[in-house]
C-alpha cells in the first residue's frame, strides 16, 4: 500500500506545483509552519480573520485547520474556511490539538466536524481517542505512552466513525482509512521537543493531499516524508556535536529542503498492521 | 542618488540611537521581525491593540503596519496608529501583503490610505499592482515574475498616485517617488523561501526611515543593506555545506547584525532605471 | 540564600516531572517561549481564549501572564486564568511587559493585580519602578542602565507592596521577597539582543515555581540557571567565530537544553544584596 516511487513523485510534484496551503494555524507555530512548508516547496497563505477565510480557502490547494490557539475569532474562520474548501474541491485537514483537555476546545471540534469533511485528520494518540469518546492519559500537547494495538484501534475507529482518513501520531505513527493500516517506523524522538513539529506534520499532510488524488496515500507519503526529514536532521547534527534541541529544528527544516526521492526510497519504514498483529504487538 | 556613505551612516546612526519601531505586523512574522531590528541595532516594539496603538505610535521613531495576519481588531489598531504617527510626524511605512487577495484586504487598505499618509509602501510587485487596480498574476503571497519595464512603470504609477515613495521587491527590487527610481540589484533568491523575510524589509525600511530625512533614500538604503545581509549570509553558509533554508533565516539575522559601512560600500550594486532603458530591458 | 545543590534538584525535578507551564504570552515570543520550556524540560500549554483559560490554568502546574501583546480578549482570559490558579493553588507569575507605556497596559497590570496573588513579578527594572508609580526612562521594552543601589531598592519595594517576590532583570538581575534580596550576575549581554529572552526568562521562572515551595528560591534558581544558559550559549558559539544574535537565540534554547547541575554549581555568582553596600555600590 506503500509505494516510495509514489512518494518520490509526489514531492516532485509539490516542488513543481508549488501549491497553495491554506493554514489557519495557532499563533505559536505559524513562523515554524510556514518555513517547514517553504522548505517543502509550497506555498503558504495563514489568513485567519472570518472576513476572508472563506475566499482564501476556496483558491487554495489545500487547507490545514489547527486548533492550538483557538479563538472566538478564529473558529468562525475556520467554519468559513473549510465550507468554501468542501464546496471548491480543496482537501481539508484537522489537527484537533488539546481536544478534550476543554470544553470550548471540544465543541469547537463537534462544530467543524459537524460543518464540513476533513479528508484526512491528524492528531496525537490521545487528541485521536478524545475525538471518539475513549480518553486516553493527556499531559498537555504530548500524548502519553500508548500500545500500539490500543493506539491502531482508537485510529481505526476515529476514520470509521468520521468517514476520513486518521493519521495518528505517537513513537509510531498510524495512518488509517478504518479498513487499511500503514505504520510508520520513521522519525526521531527529539521531533516531540520541537514545538510545533507535529503541527507542521499535518501542513505537510495538506501539502501532500494538494497534489496527490488519494487522502490515504497523501497522509502516508506525508508521515514518510516529514519523519525520514527528521532522521537526517539528526544525524546531519550528530555528525558536529552533541544533538541538541534548538539547533535540531532548524536542522529539520533544512532536511525538509534538502529532501529527495531517494532519501524516501532508501529510509522508508512502512509496514501493514495486519504483519504488527503476527508479530505479537509490534514495538518498534 | 545612491550613496554608499550615506548609507553606511545611516546604518551608524541606527546602531547609534537605537531608533523605537512601532511595527503593527502578522502573527506569523512577529519574531522574525522583532530579531532582525534588534540584529541590525534598532528597538522594535509590537503593541497590536486598538486601545494602546496610538499612544505607542505617536511616541515612536518610525511605524510600520504589515497587513499579513490582518483582522478587525489590527485594522483598528492600524488606523489609531498611523493618524498618530501622522500627527506626530513619525513616519509611517505600509506592507500592503495580499491586497487584491480578497475583498476584506482591498478594502483594508483602502481605508488605510485614506485615514493618513505614508513615507514608504513596500510590497512585492503583483501587490504594488493591485494597488493601483492593474492586477497581475498572483499566488499566495508571493509575486510572479514580472518584466523590469512592468515592475517599473506599476511601482512609479502607485508613487504618483499614493503621493509617496514605493519600494517595490522581486528578482531586482525597485525605489521610486515616481520621478527618480532605482534599481537595486542586491540580495538572494533564497531570501524568499524564509517566510517574513519580504515583511522584515519592511521593518528595515522603517529603521532607516526613522534616521534619515529622505524618505527616498531611506527605501533605498534599506533595499541595498537588506540585500547585501541576504548576500553575506548565503556566503558564510556556502563556505560550511549546503546552503538550506532553515539555517539561512538565521544567518541573514546574524548578516543584518554583523553588516558594516564597508560591505555596504563594497556590494551595492544600484542603477538608475534610466540606464536600464538605454542598456534595452534591464535583465540582471 | 542560595543553593546550588538545591537549584540543581530543581532543574532535575523539571526534567522529571515535566510540569505543565501554561502561558498566556505575547504573540511575538510565543514560539521562542514554548522552546525555551521544552529545552528546558517543561511541558507548555499556550491556550489564551477567555473560553477556556480558567479551565486549563486549573490544571497546570504553574502560570504565566505575559502583557507583552495585551489585547481585551487575552486579558480576559489572563483575568480567569489568574482566579483559576489562584484557587487550585498553582503559583502564578506575572511580567508586567511595557506597564507604564501607555494608559491601556498600566490599567491591564492593576486589573490583574485586583483580581488575584502573584507568586512571582519578574519584569525589567523599569517596568518593575512604573509598577510602584517611580518610573525612571523606558525605551520601547528595554530598561536603560540604571544604579544597582536604585534597583534594588526599587525591587524591594515592590515586593514590599504587593507582598509577592520580585525578580527585576537588568545589567544585573535581582530577587528580592522585600526582606532579603540576591544579586546574580549571571547571564550575557547578548540576551537582551534576542527577542523573547527576558519573556522566556519568566517562563523559566514558573518552571522552576512549579517544583519548588518557595518562591524567592524558585526565582533565584531559575534566574541562575537562564543566566548560566547565556553564558554557555556564548562560549559555544566564540569557539566557532563571531557570536552574531540570530544564532545566538538558537545557541541559547540549545544551552537551556544541555544545561546540568554541574554547570549550576560551577558557574553560579550570587550573592546578598547587603554584601552589594559594603563593596561601595556593586557595579558588576
Amino acid at each position: 500500500m506503500f509505494d516510495a516511487s509514489r512518494a518520490g513523485a509526489a514531492l516532485r510534484a509539490i516542488r513543481e506545483r508549488r501549491p497553495l496551503i491554506h493554514a489557519i494555524t495557532n499563533t505559536v507555530v505559524q513562523n515554524f509552519t510556514a518555513n517547514g512548508l517553504l522548505a517543502l516547496g509550497a506555498s503558504p497563505v495563514m489568513a485567519d480573520a472570518p472576513e476572508e477565510a472563506g475566499e482564501v480557502a476556496g483558491k487554495a490547494d489545500a487547507l490545514l485547520i489547527n486548533l492550538g490557539t483557538l479563538s472566538d475569532r478564529t473558529l468562525r474562520a475556520m467554519e468559513e474556511a473549510l465550507r468554501a474548501a468542501n464546496a471548491a474541491g480543496v482537501p481539508a485537514v484537522l489537527d484537533p490539538v488539546g481536544v478534550g483537555a476543554t470544553a470550548f476546545r471540544t465543541e469547537a471540534v463537534e462544530r467543524l466536524l459537524s460543518a464540513g469533511r476533513f479528508a484526512v485528520i491528524r492528531g496525537n494518540v490521545a487528541e485521536v481517542a478524545n475525538l471518539i469518546g475513549r480518553p486516553l492519559p493527556i499531559k498537555g500537547v504530548d500524548a502519553e505512552a500508548v500500545p500500539t494495538a490500543v493506539a491502531v484501534a482508537v485510529a481505526r475507529a476515529a476514520a470509521e466513525r468520521f468517514e476520513t482518513v486518521v493519521a495518528a501520531t505517537g513513537p509510531e505513527d498510524f495512518v488509517t482509512d478504518g479498513r487499511r493500516t500503514l505504520i510508520v517506523a520513521n522519525g526521531d524522538p527529539l521531533m516531540a521537543r520541537v514545538t510545533g513539529s507535529g503541527c507542521l506534520l499535518g501542513a505537510v499532510v495538506a501539502a501532500f493531499a494538494a497534489v496527490e488524488q488519494e487522502a490515504f496515500r497523501a497522509a502516508a507519503d506525508a508521515l514518510v516524508a516529514f519523519g525520514v526529514a527528521g532522521e537526517i536532521a539528526r544525524e546531519r547534527l550528530a555528525a558536529l556535536g552533541p544533538v541538541r534541541s534548538g539547533r535540531y529544528g532548524i536542522a529539520l527544516l533544512d532536511a525538509l529542503d534538502g529532501l529527495d526521492e531517494g532519501a524516501l526510497a532508501a529510509r522508508a519504514r512502512v509496514r501493514e498492521a495486519e504483519e504488527m498483529a503476527a508479530e505479537g504487538g509490534g514495538s518498534a
